[in-house]
């Protein structure tokens, strides 16, 4: 029996702090050795040569096959893991939405018969929760000990959104289970004023959604959600944030000492508002909840990212094709919020972070693996290259140059926000425990070879 | 006929921003005149030598007579103005509490009827909506010219509190309306949550009323309002700000330019949690909401006042007798809230300011007096004293030193809190435009001399 | 006899805190009555109907017939003096700049003979200590109980800065003497080693002055400043901020709670680091240390005047003639420092403050009177209008719309820094001690009426 | 030939974000592999099984052999890095202070003449420029090709400080260069004034040291050297921080994004002003500049070094002979500078860092090694456990308790400031480039097998 089962040879390997040469040898889906030079007989050698090997892409942050308003988002675990696969993300988590009336059991069944035996690629499941009763309550320290040991609460979305003594109780019970608490923060009523006034004017166009929802609105709720984190000591994720007024929250308590943390994605580091003002309902494309902001945010969200005020950039991944969209023709407020992303996360992060001086390579490992896997409780099965951990790797090439067009993509859907966008550095190679499952753009691997996540506790950083 | 109705002789007079020797000649009513030697004849002469004379004392946070959980604060009109007076203060504006079902033009003739043909100096009335319907609403305006220019609504409270759009869309048409929005900030759920688990555990002292409100209880929902008021550019009061927890919010608003303002009461500057503590069930004295606070808040608010991120101190008065508070004997829950306040403050402010050195005569004024009148559109018939205001006086004399007790006070209630407080410098004489109504702790004016105030737009200080 | 000297009828009264409606009555040149109708006889009576009626404006900082490179500023004390009261101002505090080796009574002397009846409004006088000694040291306490009650020290410009140590024993000198003392802050060093630079780059022209003395250069001399007096316990007053840097020092520092204060002048808040560039050598019109900033530090300056930051507008007025100034033709270093500026104050801050609506006429009253007097031990003799106070006054028309040129000015020199700049509302009336100094852009005083004043202990604002 | 000349076998790996179970293999004194299980024959097999493998700690601000009022430090290279090797550090990185009159070439050579065959781990050598001359200045080029890449500067010590002048062209010129400035931040001034009042009253006991040089002396001088830093775009370097005022600025200046960094020390994590007044002239013992603070300055420094505003702890080791101490019998001025610490650095990091819960292991790692080597030009070679990387490690073993005692200790100094200490974790085998150099607790190393380290470009953190 040869020693390993594969190779990676001639890279120069780049973790959260560290980079330098190494071969990479593995065994058994496990990264088992690195040194100065493997010369060993293997199965299979993949030459990285010139190339970064970064630990996979961790998407802490996708929604999957997920029902809204009466459609489902277009990706489903295996196009939208091919598609992660391809963009050098080698592992997902998704969120689990309840359904009314479910328990968080059956809520996790439906969620793992959409995801078991199709994701090429591993994935863990966060429990999202919008019908909180006694009984679902008491159900999380069990889900949380089953490996979905996060729990995301809406501040707004009608029907599923929760009031701050829900909030509140959860945080304490997850806490004290083990788990992370994560919330969308919204102000539910300011978005339900701005949305019936807007209306009421006839405003029904893409544009009305960002100003149905402005910073404020976000900025107050992420503020809201923190204080009512420290009313009862727990830990908070703050997901997708897009501004000023909520990233300055979160700088805030941080600073003060509390276990704060959060989240960005690439379109509020790249995108703006204007989007929203494309002609012929182009801007429906961009709909989604957080809305993109000012262009006058970036440079504060990049600082943030940099500077560890927001830990890790997701992608929000919850596509729709444009028919889909068009269910808000009439209404932006029947637009499927959600666009693709999952993909480009990996290169666009590279380009506009690393390449563009924003952050080091070390930081870049960072912000797309390590420090989502050590917040989800992955960690160190995931997110870095060392002995022990899961070999997924991702060969990256920093010397390809390539423009943005929805063609090259693998998501199941017809547009992408990013058309266009100059890319400088792309995955080559996208190896997932220990086996190729992405090469130069196209997926190589299998159907099911991903699984399911059993995830721990969270760790503060 | 003589020139001058009353001549305030010899003392130091004492505004806003000055302080110098002057007469003051009044006539009908009115400041005519400030002179350095008034000679001419008057129907009456008040010595203020060696003694300062103050703007009359202006308390905007009172409750007379008002209804909580079954009884009534036990000052009306009558005996509250009186106490008010004998302590130097010549204006309250008071709440009306807008009952289930009522329209506000209900309300304020209910408070009308409370208040008319009683009170001894003059007052203003707030709006104190608590069922905000659309045509609740819509008497907003008209209201507000009839001069109850400004409306509070409790964003906590079974029953009464409103949520973040019904506070949104008042803090606009308010705004749109020429008045001042005021918010008694405190996060319901929070309580609603603590206070479940402190009777579930059998703690049902007062102490717990305190700890089932902790201070960011009052953070969250300042910052809250805050940036709600942010959102369609009103300016917002914050009522009764007791703690760094909320004073920050404040000040982080006004910092970056905004027309958020504040008060403080002066048992938030000078009592603390510590006194829940007191046995026999003493601690219900100082049950109200907020409640009193850990005593490291005292100099972040007293800072506060200081250095104007508060702009006024008011009392909150809202006395019950110790009988009335027994109905919470078996539950902090039903501890009437509110404590007696309204004749001290003057004093308290005094000595605790400006003889320790907090600050000097002049802020003193702003504080006690000026500020009140111009936040509340009062200005400047009362808060000051210059030539056409109203000859609302106090002659204050610095040199006396008393022993707070209660039974030297007007205040119709069998305890102060303030028992066994040292004061230095206090009242001799008090004139509601231009009549004497308390001279030597002695109340010696007319059941019904107080006249409603129309009051106008508020000023941004 | 008549009762009164001079009434000034019919105007709007303006203090501090106060606007209202109101006859003043004077009387061997104090204030001695307000009143709401003074029908009496008097010598004369001034109409102010449609117009307000300010105190007299201050101007603490100006340097007339000040020695500077082998010339000498182009105003002396009578056509300074007489430009000041033209604009509105009446009380001035000069720098009496102490020549190497001389004591500071001969400096006063040198002063006061410059001044003493030749002055056309009161004046005090600023030691301006630039040779330090020991006996310079013991004569503080005496000079600060004869009325020069304030020490200024550069922290820059070689011959005349102090080193640190110096700065910290001065500190500590004339607080335990009861005086305030004032620095120009701007780092030695950074600005000898730009200069040099520049020089060997071959950088002559004016706008190289802005170029070697960047903010940065302000705001750490500031910093360090105010942190050795807070060594000491001493207030500080910060002279002439221009920008950001400084201001953010002051900011924190009194948010801290230390009494440190400062001033900025018009040309900080309405020229820029852009005249520097106007051809022609016509840059040289605005070399002043500091030199003017970017743009982008307006808003913040504004603010700090508004917001209480700095406390007060002074002019820095320091005329040349265009000939004066071409002693720097080939090189910015032998530029006279210094621009015109004591005549516009009072308009320019009205209009730009005021009419654009950054602050209220209240604010206005206290940057340029009455703050300056409370702070410089003038108060309240100088600063407001109130009985018992000297009847410095000036009657201000609202309605007058002018535009600046140098013509309508009484400043001896041969530009204004302002000219083509609009004003709304000007000066009409202005009055020194009871006696009209100035009418209609005339001057209608006397050679010699302004006394010397005795100046007492800072008050803290 | 074997594989392998060393195989660390067993140990817990942990490096600035990683921590796993590993084996490491060591050739020719470098990592060349990391592995789950390394079987082949090697020359030597250290067991830490059971027991953490760090990368060797590096101190970065030690004094051996240093001249300091006629007397000198009392550790040479050879016993001071014994101390160090025993102590689990593997890299110290010593200041050459400049002769006056001597190049830096002939300084260099000096202290390659102390160093060079002497000690027993490797070394770098930073220049401590004390008499820049344009000669000097013209030499710092070469002296940073040459390795010696760090430059640094007093603002105070009579006859060694720089002016703001030299400071500002020292930065901007090493910057040039490509190396990094450092400066020992304290106003010169201001403590000459303090020492010269204390003397004069008589005041010459140790404790009158540290007040002589309070708190703001540092901030003012470590603010003054950051916008220094920042008129020039340069980075900028403050080691020894103790206190908030430093740690302020610091923290402000990289929340605005500046590349500003620095250290602390254990002494002013664990140690006080309090020190200073033990009998019998123990205070001496303390004597060290910065002095010790008040002990509320230790939760503020160990936030620095958990959240980055510092990036490191070094020890500034200066240990001198309680003999030598009483030179400065008479006058604390006369007290030799510094104390013995270089080889406790790394058990109380961990001790009062990690096992107290103050961060956790990466960032030990971060803060005794990776940080000093990124900072300082020594990355990869030095700081991490990464293939291709020094074979410098130290096996330490987190069950070791013990208390501190002068005797177990190898300083050549006749105290410890730590005497008493608790320990929890204690190094037990030190490998300097793969051979072991200490072992549990004794030297096992050889003289002069230490080297000098061609230092290289900072990286900025």
């Amino acid at each position: 029996m040869k020693k390993f089962d594969m190779i990676v040879k001639n890279g120069v390997v780049v973790t959260a702090s560290d980079t330098y040469r190494a071969d990479i040898g593995i065994k058994d889906g496990k990264i088992v050795e690195l040194s100065s030079d493997l010369n060993e007989d293997a199965v299979e050698v993949v030459d990285a040569k010139g190339k970064y090997v970064f630990p996979g892409g961790i998407d802490p942050h996708t929604h999957m096959d997920m029902p809204f308003g009466g459609t489902f988002s277009s990706d489903n675990f295996k196009t939208g893991t091919i598609a992660a696969a391809c963009g050098g993300t080698t592992t997902i988590v998704d969120f689990a939405v309840q359904p009314k009336g479910k328990s968080l059991k059956e809520t996790a069944k439906i969620w793992r018969e959409k995801s078991d035996g199709k994701a090429v690629i591993d994935y863990g499941i966060h429990m999202n929760i919008t019908d909180m009763t006694e009984d679902v309550m008491n159900e999380i320290p069990e889900m949380i000990k089953e490996g979905y040991s996060s729990v995301k609460l809406f501040m707004t979305y009608e029907g599923m959104r929760v009031d701050d003594g829900t909030l509140l109780r959860t945080l304490m019970k997850v806490n004290e289970s083990g788990g992370l608490t994560c919330v969308h923060a919204e102000n539910y009523y300011a978005i339900d004023y701005n949305t019936k006034k807007l209306l009421s004017e006839g405003k029904t166009e893409p544009i009305y959604h960002a100003l149905s929802r402005p910073d404020l609105v976000e900025g107050e709720a992420c503020g809201r959600a923190i204080k009512l984190a420290r009313m009862v000591n727990a830990p908070l994720f703050v997901v997708h944030n897009t501004c000023e007024a909520s990233i300055s929250e979160i700088a805030r308590a941080r600073a003060e000492g509390y276990p704060i943390m959060g989240e960005t994605c690439p379109q509020y580091l790249l995108l703006s508002e204007d989007n929203y003002r494309e002609p012929d309902f182009n801007g429906a494309k961009y709909v989604m909840s957080p809305p993109l902001r000012d262009k006058k945010n970036w440079p504060v969200v990049w600082k943030a990212l940099k500077d560890n005020t927001v830990q890790l950039v997701a992608t929000d991944h919850c596509p729709f094709f444009m028919k889909q969209k068009e269910l808000g023709k009439e209404s932006f407020t029947k637009i499927p919020n959600g666009a693709p992303g999952v993909e480009l996360r990996m290169s666009l992060i590279y380009t506009y972070g690393v390449v563009d001086g924003k952050f080091d390579l070390n930081r870049f490992v960072q912000v797309t693996s390590t420090n989502a896997a050590k917040v989800y409780g992955m960690y160190p099965q995931k997110g870095t290259i060392a002995v022990g951990s899961d070999a997924d790797l991702v060969v990256f090439d920093p010397n390809i140059e390539t423009t943005v067009t929805q063609s090259m993509l693998h998501e199941n859907v017809d547009y992408t926000p990013y058309e266009g966008f100059k890319l400088k550095g792309y995955p080559v190679t996208t190896i997932s425990k220990g086996n190729v499952v992405a090469k130069d753009g196209k997926f190589v691997g299998k159907e099911g070879a991903g699984k399911f996540i059993v995830r721990k506790a969270p760790m503060m950083i």
